[in-house]
């Protein structure tokens, strides 16, 4: 989508990670989004070895902090109390991809060289209203004409969810297959909302949400925080020799109404993304070793390994059911972290948390979900595809 | 704050602004955020000759669309109503300087090259709400800890006013002084949501809203959108000759529990951000011929003079009532727009708007309220100073 502009001496300038940390995830009762994003940037800045003193740019990435809980102003506080005055601040919402965006932003300010060092946090605190408000919060990213009809991101997903069983030939339960190896990997990740496996036939019989969708179809309601500290590669060896570098980062949108899409199974924004993502890294699908998909609702892990080229389309189920994607056996394990579908999904967060499992992946901290990985990828879907970030990191090691 | 990294051919690295717009600000029945953003959107492609296909990143400036009318993604939808995906969007919040947050975070887009053409869109639509609905919404960007005392921004700035005025000897005057000059340097602005001049003696008899301070030293509710066309300098070639550079950007935070300051009558972010933008851009308060300060409320505008260096502390007065910030005879005209205090405030427009008529001024095309400058300067100030950014364009011509 762009042509990005690379420097002579590439090396020097590339975007390294050197640090990462995320909450528990779940429902943090008593706790408030400030004590969440400030409990993920301590220990990101921690696990880096760095101070707050170092933060030259402190990002968060939060979709609606004033809607959740009538504080504004987050990303100011938070560097009152961190303590990283008077790093320049501000807050990045890209709707449930604003992680995304969060990542996309900081390479920005390394790359631009506004910023030396940029902390990136993300949050969401969402349990304590009901589910019913939370949905109401959430759908207000849909395009007025659709919302005013009472459509939301559940509805998007049942439909689009029919249409693909339907036009692919696709059993009902390969979406179950999804649910089920995500909450598989979910166990070996102390941080998840749902730390226990659940089967195909309690998937299948659970409540109807959105037919054909059901209740384990669909992603938590979630409180939680996760971040990422970010610098040049240069920098980054001043702190540590344990790092990643961001090889490709791009985000696009797709059609705000969401009907008028030519084609309801194929994510415009993921394709166009996973493309400048590629193009920038020299990485393609093939080269990728581990991945983490957006899997808000089951549907979008098919729709986003066939946007991404893991798949053909209409084909992706099928690899799922030869257990192309499992974590220990798999080709491209995909959801090691046990996906936004067990892990659970703080709006805010869930982009970051993400790039927080490619990073455990790439330096080998990710202890019993550790894959064999060189190159990682993280896609991140706001709204219903409405924008997408694809972001690439690469081992250093 | 951070040492930017500046490229062997300078030249071609620097960020252009080539197309600026702004709306009608005031009250805007019937209109919501979204059409006062596709129309400085469109507005502002016009006046660069540009297409909606050229942008690659469409930034939107924006504090509350949520909590002010229910709807988010506005950035995604926007995308959709100018005809620009897959154009990536983001939603950039920094409080009352979201705008100023968005010249840089655009400007970190073009300079980092991820973008080549950049579309900063700022707005907000308020004056559908009440007077107390809209300061509570406001009110929640400042510390909890102060909030639920009941601190709002007006309370903090009739505070910071007392002390200034008997600390520094200064007649409650030289406050309505600045509301006067600005007033009168809206008549000119055609944009301005009061084009009316507002005579001292009028100022000094309006309701006290926070001793001292009364009705006309604070800015008012106020619906509008404003727009910047972004680019690398060489990319502006192929559109126009008539294009700024962005020779300087910072931003800084200062403690977001106000009342931690060691002098309330210094801002620390207006200092750190402009020692960064001052750095940046080699250019020095002497070398500024025209600004845009932040005058939310008046004493604003003394504390950002005396931050950025036009004045010493506590003599910032002296050079208003002096006729140094007049527009057609001062030696540094302040708010030629006729500022916040006439002109509005939108929040997520106005530190967009300040670039649009500093633009405006360095290419010439600001009519009645042309001065003669090469070099402007834009203070955007969030929350009561919790973090402010400073950009310095510098005229091609």
């Amino acid at each position: 989508m762009s042509s990005r502009r690379q420097s002579a001496d590439g090396a020097a300038d590339r975007v390294a990670v050197i640090g990462a940390s995320m909450t528990e995830f779940g429902q943090r009762e008593g706790e408030w989004i400030l004590d969440l994003l400030a409990e993920a940037g301590l220990e990101c800045l921690a696990d880096a070895g760095a101070d707050a003193g170092d933060v030259d740019h402190l990002y968060v990435s939060n979709m609606a902090s004033g809607e959740f809980e009538g504080m504004t102003g987050v990303m100011n506080a938070l560097a009152h109390d961190l303590g990283a005055m008077p790093a320049y601040t501000q807050r990045i919402d890209q709707t449930s991809s604003s992680g995304g965006a969060g990542i996309y932003a900081a390479w920005q300010s390394i790359a631009s060289g506004a910023s030396d060092v940029t902390l990136l946090v993300g949050g969401e605190k969402m349990t304590h209203r009901t589910t019913g408000e939370s949905t109401d919060i959430i759908a207000s990213v849909t395009h007025p004409a659709e919302y005013k009809h009472g459509v939301t991101l559940p509805s998007f997903a049942g439909l689009t969810a029919r249409n693909y069983l339907e036009r692919f030939d696709a059993p009902r339960e390969s979406l179950a297959w999804v649910a089920a190896k995500n909450h598989k990997n979910g166990v070996d990740n102390p941080h998840a909302q749902f730390q226990k496996e659940v089967d195909v036939e309690t998937i299948l019989e659970s409540p109807i949400i959105a037919d054909p969708l059901r209740l384990y179809d669909f992603c938590p309601v979630t409180d939680g925080s996760a971040a990422l500290l970010l610098c040049s590669e240069e920098t980054a060896r001043e702190y540590t020799d344990d790092y990643v570098v961001i090889a490709g980062v791009d985000g696009a949108t797709d059609t705000h109404v969401v009907h008028e899409r030519e084609d309801p199974t194929v994510m415009g924004g993921v394709v166009e993304s996973g493309k400048g993502a590629y193009e920038m890294s020299g990485y393609g699908p093939d080269d990728i070793d581990v991945a983490e998909l957006h899997d808000m609702f089951t549907i979008l892990e098919f729709l986003q390994m066939e946007g991404l080229g893991f798949a053909e389309q209409g084909e992706a189920w099928k690899l799922i059911e030869d257990g192309y994607t499992e974590r220990d056996t798999g080709e491209l394990p995909i959801n090691t972290s046990g996906g936004l579908k067990s892990k659970g999904h703080p709006l805010g967060a869930s982009g970051i948390a993400q790039g927080v499992e490619i990073y455990e992946q790439l330096v080998g901290e990710a202890g019993p979900r550790q894959v064999d990985a060189d190159v990682g990828l993280c896609c991140n879907v706001g709204g219903f595809g409405n924008c997408v970030i694809t972001t690439i990191m690469e081992a250093t090691r």
